[in-house]
């Protein structure tokens, strides 16, 4: 269900424009972010449509669209060269001359010779504007956007790059839409939560978002999962903020009381980050032993800023010899338990503890697959283990369904929330 | 333009259904698996639309498409709740009466059974069936797909997961549409180019391609670009294999002449698998030092099962004691030229050799931002260095434009890049 219909600022379509989305290649992304910038300012996206740089498809798209709602979004196809037709089709559509604007071509040429070229003849098609259009200035490309109006309907041109339309929609577009929609503005806040599946997510904090959703203002609540994460997107719909940054205070102070400690963070805050803030607090520094996570736990943490505060260093000791070698694994553990075992995951965190000089060692060991799985250790096996601070070691085992890409994936983030419940023990 | 519309196989457009696609948080990403089993056939993929559960919207995107192709595809919606309305919406619109299907609901209730759980009433609906519909086996879920004709149109309706959509298509729908579209295919050949910018790939190959796009049976390419890599897809359109075969060998075989070493595969294969692969072929195994990278680069050879005959382990050295102490990087040098110079990413290289017992070392050190750049090394700075086999040592350093993020992407790139031409070197 569409939960920003209500909000009340109308609806909106968004066209994306270009031959390359209707290959298996290449999918638009803009409209995310448009999408995000609109419910802001309470506009819900009814459709979304993809169609290539003809111009027959593209007239039926936008007509389809205006027949519909009140604000259609074009994003490409504002190029150039030939293949370009945006521009000229909407213009054609709603009977409007292309005008070229001498003031357009004059702040074109100057941005070509800005850069000692002389401006090919093409870019004059990007000074030609339709009659009764805004030109909406863009200052990274040569595409300016344009703003037109019709029977109190609004269509927008916005370049294709979205390092070019997302300054645009930012710096002109909102601030044009806020002066239609009123006062009323979306605001949103995220619950991060790990260590628990959706489904056990819903059941804890379904009873108390029911009732949030049938307050005054209502809190809306979307839950979104990907592999080893869910989330709880918050919105308020209101003209008050401090009504709703209160009720979203209060509502998320709710949820986060029926979570408990496995609510990561509600400031949007990563895995990885909440972790090195933790471990930054408590004056310590981790190292970690990675053996079929290859280095991505490792990575996840060097994601962030700054973590030489707390990252003393890592060892990737895939094979049996590394573990040996570097971080003096037994070679009769290996033996005994073999290189997938709680006690070898231990005995490497241990190892890179000493190796790294660290306060916490992590190990992680496991079958990634698609070879190397047993009856007694399957494809998804994997074993993890936190050493430390002091003598402390504590170790956990796993199956994981999924790819190779995906367990490695799933004990990446495993062994980083066994760290955090590790550190959140420590201070309880 | 759109290159496959010509293939005479017909158009097609995918309908994705889902309120969470309208939202900033997901979009669509199966019509990219499916445009490329479409394509395949010459059936080329003239409009994508994307909607929320709204029978309203829907029926009047799937009405529109009706008009217009002779073939949808809608993904999506077909699940056991009351949101779910993809079934109902089309039953509606193409007047056909939903019948529950009693070997649907047999196997519905089995699938349940065998995880000793009961059926939940809602699920029946998953085994209604509109009249006249064929039924499409999902033996990954339990949403089945449906095959509907009316008026020589087909509407096909596949279920949301990835998981359920593929081997649906690939398993079922390829086959029946295959039967339609006649003996053409397409054949399609990727070139993968590393070390060399877009435009740079353009200029040695369009003579080429620009040829081969008027031979018969003409050479379409396609220059996909993303951060590091340049990709030519060529593809030909033909009734006969062999001669497709023959077309884009001979095709390849002058553009890989123009491209040189700079050519990385011809197969798909990525730069972790070929630098893998001539690891093998040679008889060495690399060690990795990371310290910007943070161990990114080992994890890209790691996402290549077997790596274990290569990789002989890794160390993350991101502060300068862990340089110290774990690679053994000279303390005067790290003082005397900065932890990002060449010499000390040879040093990391030379010490990483050593302490995992490598044939090769590979050093990256660099300044990944946002913070810690100064005007001699400003953010992006990165250098790189291989050493061994033997007592060979090259550095490189480099300057990248972007964020955090792309520069870490880039510096992996580049460093197994840097180690791909010292492979050739020698082999040579």
């Amino acid at each position: 269900m569409n939960t920003w219909g209500r909000s009340g600022g109308g609806l909106a379509e968004i066209i994306a424009v270009g031959s390359e989305l209707l290959t298996p290649f290449k999918t638009d992304t803009n409209s995310l972010f448009l999408t995000a910038g609109l419910n802001e300012l309470g506009i819900a996206v009814e459709r979304k449509s993809l169609v290539g740089d003809d111009p027959a498809v593209l007239r039926d798209a936008v007509q389809g669209a205006l027949r519909r709602v009140s604000l259609v979004l074009l994003s490409g196809g504002l190029g150039p060269t030939d293949d370009d037709v945006t521009r000229e089709t909407v213009a054609a559509l709603l009977e409007r001359p292309l005008l070229e604007d001498p003031v357009l071509v004059a702040a074109l040429a100057a941005r070509f010779s800005a850069r000692g070229w002389r401006m090919p003849e093409n870019n004059r098609r990007q000074a030609c504007v339709p009659e009764g259009a805004e030109v909406l200035e863009n200052p990274h490309g040569t595409a300016p956007g344009l703003w037109l109006e019709q029977g109190g309907r609004v269509v927008l041109l916005l370049p294709g790059p979205p390092r070019e339309l997302e300054p645009m929609f930012t710096n002109v577009v909102r601030k044009r839409l806020e002066s239609r929609v009123g006062s009323g503005r979306l605001y949103r806040r995220v619950l991060k939560v790990v260590g628990r599946g959706e489904s056990h997510v819903a059941e804890a904090t379904q009873p108390i978002y029911d009732r949030w959703r049938q307050s005054e203002p209502k809190v809306e609540t979307t839950i979104l999962a990907s592999p080893g994460l869910v989330e709880l997107h918050l919105s308020v719909w209101s003209e008050a903020p401090t009504t709703a940054t209160k009720v979203l205070d209060v509502a998320t102070a709710e949820l986060s009381a029926a979570l408990g400690e496995d609510l990561l963070s509600t400031d949007g805050r990563s895995l990885a980050e909440v972790v090195g803030q933790r471990l930054v607090d408590a004056g310590l520094r981790v190292g970690l032993a990675e053996s079929c996570t290859g280095g991505l736990a490792t990575s996840r943490l060097v994601d962030i800023p700054g973590c030489s505060r707390y990252l003393a260093g890592a060892v990737v000791a895939y094979s049996n010899d590394a573990k040996q070698r570097v971080l003096g694994v037994d070679a009769a553990m290996l033996a005994e338990h073999g290189a997938v075992s709680e006690p070898v995951a231990a005995a490497m965190a241990e190892g890179v503890r000493h190796v790294v000089g660290a306060d916490v060692g992590l190990g992680v060991t496991g079958v990634a697959g698609p070879d190397g799985g047993s009856e007694a250790k399957p494809v998804g096996t994997v074993c993890l283990a936190v050493a430390g601070p002091g003598d402390e070691v504590s170790t956990r085992i796993y199956r994981w369904p999924g790819d190779r890409a995906m367990v490695r994936r799933m004990a990446t983030l495993a062994v980083l929330g066994l760290l955090r419940r590790r550190l959140l023990a420590r201070r309880g």
